[in-house]
């Protein structure tokens, strides 16, 4: 993560020869997991994320709602009996009591919970790292953002599409003017994992809590994916989405919670956009893209081969620009771990969220300043606008697509 | 035109060893042509595309409003100086008074005189090749329909994006099942050539009547490409657009037409989708794409790369399907003229219209009928289709995005 | 052919507006062709070429060494009944003894007559536009070299892939230094037309003479696509190919010809290249590809996606150069008829070759000068060259992979 | 690594719920490591790659041949002092004269040691993993292999390509029959940092030692990438290559070493191919690929964009085959952590050899067997090859392109 790119491993100046986290606290944080548990695709991505630049150790687990289950999972993966605890509540208590306590917090429980265990966290001083969405509520996002900000701990979100190196060059380049002023951009976030009709009753499944509105929250499309569209919009143009004209619905029938949403966007700078989500396009994967042109050039941006992006200047040549390549931002070169060619992925992307926030966390803790560059993960107040954007675009799909506010005034 | 696909030259069988126009009337049509003059990008695609495969012979053209300038750049392509005409009505008036008079006339003059030659030519005996968008109002749009039908005349739309064979191999696949019902479409059309600020003065152009909406059209971005998009969309999916919400305008400062439109779509068989279109995206050529998601699977095309076309089943790995390659339709095949693997591109595109209505017009003037494979081509109603299409938008977008209507009923 | 690339429509300068075949003689070229009859896709492509920039037209034909059957054929595609040949030699003389007589002849004959007709045709005064490759022999390749220069007549070789616009922007950015001093050079023509084992009896195919040695030359796949896999090479980066090192055989059990060969090169001034052709690799469809790498950088072209080409400077981000895109040179340019962003393929890569000759021949006639630009076709030289070529490669595979001279003094 | 691929995170089950090293030893194993200090790129590879999966625990290390600059630099990545060693050998020592000492040895230091280290630690007892290439003469690499057989530990070469799941489902279809019997196979491996005249002094650079044929090999290039590649086609076809006709050479002025090689080869079976590999085209970052084609189709695979690879059948559309996407093979699933559309890259593919070598190590220790998928890594065996086949490149280079043996029967 203090990686200088060069263009052979000869002028490599040593990716992972320091750890900032040790030079500066003396070990690596102790960090304790919230949800995760065997079936979740997302909790062994929180921990290899966690693990891949050696920042933080796991101490303790709350692996799932069923105590036993959970339990035994924390075994499993080498948690010592003590800190393997039954629920998330003992966890926190647990882990406060202790000399050798957890440093950080982690929540990867069903959406619901966030905000719960968010706060429970935080009032008890641990720095947290939180899944996305932040909350169901746009009440339980501010009471979050509220107490981040009453504790002064740290607070990160893993929207993970913007640890991309790419992504942080994208930002970079609209922040150095490149781009000049944004004007147009599209997004889209399609899957087909949704896409047959015949689905597998939810209620059996490994996540049923998904399907359940109570829980996954009020539109399980938009939590799930258009927040993360949302996000990556904002976090690259640097812009407030202000107002959305939006559908939201099931395309499938029979089906209970939404699964595509269609948007057009007005910017606070006056920029316009169109957003696409869904999860029922038959045989997507997980095409993620992002298009941004602004008066001096456009770049794109495509999740499914992420080491790249084009840009595109209004007066010259199209360019592949590469992670490590020619050109890439200081931003960008510190989210990459690899000589340019050698293709870095999603556990990276995410890996740096925990290791930026790592950093953050580091330098509290010691009373200094972390990196301004580690500075870029996505915060409660991001995940607050979010939950405001969801809340928008229902209301206006309810109100035959008239245009609504979104913004979200923080102050 | 009647090739049979093979894998290699030896196995080739004669693209262009018949002429059926020749076969059915012993000669080639006669074609004049109204508009296309010097400085047109359009005039000469058009000739190219009536050429392609010698279906006709260019025996007049009006290719000017300056009737001296029309009637030198006439004689510059080879007309015989009498069949030089010096406007619209004097060709129209001159080619019906003789024996060996033109069969067709094809008009690509500015938007606001679709009407006007296309009626008149119309009412003359000629069949008719016409540039889009079919007329700027719904009146003038609906009063050509009509008079097609009560001359029993060919009249032909060039939405030349349906002459590609891959979209035709994609509205094969759907009207044979193969994506199963269609839910979800997606249609951007995006270029770059409006992106700069310091527009010449567009009065000083060569093409000034674009920047005129009283003979351009209620929309530039609309008429130009959105119309394009639309056509798109119906031809392959079969499925008519019922219901639109939509903004309209010009994102570029200072611009007096517009240059961008975004718009969410209900299909009359309640499948969703969204349109993207702009001239104002720095960078970007002219990046037509569509993609088609139905219950079995989804297509993805793309025009700046249209010889292959990316079919995703359900249930099975992604495919790219490729011009006469496996698993190309009838109707594909019919508009490629070579082996698979050797490119075609825009102006075999655009020549299919011309080829598969000279067919349709040698049919009906032999009393005969045609090759039902030749009938694909764009029609009057679809043209009329497109108009209602593109007034619904601009009426939703100056009603707050509200859905608007834009289904048009023609008995 | 005269176009000035623009952004869009409005600002493009007339792609057809004028006609320098016409301007110079004041009618188009008079073309007879031999060959290209019934089942032959070279043949259509031949004729098509000649069309598409309306400077030739067609007067003549002796389609078929079957006379009857060349005949008829002659006719359906329109030619008078008097020009309809029985026999190459019977159009040779026929047409040199016409007042109005053909200008050019035009052969795509089998391999081993394409030096007899050409002689012939030359010694009548006739300018020539012949397929490839050449000859079979070195010796008859060498008197058309012969004949060409004592006669001062236009003789234009088919290697049609030089004619597209990314491969003369290739040539016009290594002519102009830009990729500085040529290194390396990779090019490959790789086909799956000859996978199958279970060929059907070639005999009973339409092209049965590719299958005869005497006939279609001393290496199949090397006549055919090896040759165009050098011509391109020498083509682009101008540096003869001096030595080759190459291994050419059957690689399908019981295959009477050639259908793979690899090759090590060393040109000239001391690059080194690697060359690898096959018409045996299963689902492959035309991928002729070319990389060049010089001290400044690489390029990368890519047949099958003709309109774009990579620009690997250096020092910088990768480009994407595009057909009639920033930066195209005045080759290229010249070679284009659409606006960037609409593709263009093999129809006008291969026009390219015909309208090029045209005006080189209507120059001769007039006793003109032809634009400098206009000389970049294909010659008879080029042809020897590769019949040189195909000539050492098989030497050096039947000498062990010996290192074999290729050059070819042409004083 | 012992997923289940599915199509949305809710059908997922759990990528690292279970660490089999865990479950079989109790315990993670004890890893110490010799070479990769400051200023390696690869030294950190190999410790990100044997964290990612949470197999190992990093216990000792040697990373210099600088004593204390090694000690140093083993305590800022958190190694106890007491196992900081000065050198390989001490290490070696040390570690195994501990009660707690190391399981497994890493070695990653400069190839002309590699042969030393290996048959030192084994000799002590220890698994090794060992960087490539396995030596620099085959008396070397020849006295591993017997060293391995002797003492019957596991031997693991981090030829880490092979360990990209598309690799290996390559290697599945191959052996599963889907390509047929395998004909003609191209590799290629190009990349440009050597492409700059203006090298700086490779002896003021931070690995020397490369530009020293003494200990970086025979050649350089060769040994680099060469290995690779030979690796790749080996691992994917399961042909051995037979014969090779190459040159090896530099290709900038006035280097040392060797910096590309253009080979044709002949496999065992009959398969014919051909080989490219150069570090000097200017602007190419890491461009792997390879294309196999068989009797029943081809594949293609892309470093650069490691999560596809095509799949062309002989009787059907071309199909993009993904990671953990439909047809994906066990041994592919199995090298997979995260969902379709989700993408990995180096670190994973180099994180697979460590982790299946970690299965086999416990497996050994605790007197059970390994999974078979698990048994896919590349030995001592496939270095020796490689070896053999360096030496046989240059040995055809310096003997005219002469065909060379390069086969290595180990009884």
């Amino acid at each position: 993560m203090s990686a200088r790119a060069g263009d052979t491993p000869e002028d490599w100046e040593g990716a992972v020869d320091t750890n900032p986290v040790v030079e500066t606290l003396g070990r690596r944080l102790r960090l304790a997991v919230i949800g995760g548990g065997p079936g979740s695709f997302i909790g062994a991505m929180h921990r290899t994320a966690a693990r891949l630049d050696d920042r933080y150790e796991i101490v303790g687990a709350a692996l799932s709602s069923n105590p036993e289950r959970g339990r035994q999972a924390a075994l499993n993966i080498g948690v010592a009996a003590d800190r393997a605890y039954g629920s998330g509540a003992d966890l926190i208590a647990g882990e406060a009591g202790r000399d050798d306590g957890a440093d950080v917090i982690a929540i990867m429980t069903p959406n619901d919970t966030h905000h719960e265990y968010s706060v429970a966290a935080l009032r008890k001083g641990f720095d947290v790292i939180c899944d996305k969405p932040l909350a169901n509520s746009l009440e339980d996002a501010l009471d979050i953002v509220r107490t981040v900000r009453e504790t002064g701990l740290v607070f990160a979100l893993t929207h993970n599409y913007t640890g991309y190196p790419m992504v942080r060059q994208a930002r970079s380049m609209v922040a150095d003017g490149q781009l000049g002023e944004i004007r147009l951009v599209q997004v889209e976030y399609v899957q087909g994992g949704k896409a047959a009709e015949n689905d597998p009753d939810p209620a059996a499944g490994p996540l049923p809590w998904r399907y359940d509105p109570a829980r996954s929250g009020p539109s399980l499309i938009m939590g799930d994916i258009g927040t993360h569209a949302h996000n990556l919009v904002s976090f690259v143009t640097g812009v407030e989405v202000a107002e959305i004209s939006a559908e939201v619905g099931a395309i499938v029938p029979n089906r209970q919670v939404d699964d595509y949403a269609g948007a057009l966007l007005r910017f606070a700078n006056g920029a316009r956009g169109c957003m696409w989500v869904t999860q029922a396009a038959a045989g997507v994967e997980n095409s993620l893209k992002l298009r941004v042109s602004g008066t001096k050039g456009s770049i794109q941006w495509w999740q499914e081969h992420p080491n790249i992006m084009d840009f595109l200047p209004i007066d010259g040549p199209a360019q592949i620009r590469t992670r490590n390549g020619p050109g890439a931002s200081p931003l960008s070169v510190r989210g990459s771990r690899v000589l340019k060619g050698h293709p870095e992925g999603f556990h990276e992307g995410f890996a740096n969220i925990y290791t930026d926030a790592s950093e953050a966390i580091a330098a509290r803790r010691a009373g200094g300043a972390a990196d301004p560059l580690a500075l870029h993960f996505p915060t409660a107040e991001d995940g607050a606008r979010g939950v405001k954007f969801v809340r928008a675009a229902i209301d206006s799909s309810n109100a035959n697509g008239a245009w609504t506010d979104c913004r979200l005034t923080l102050d």
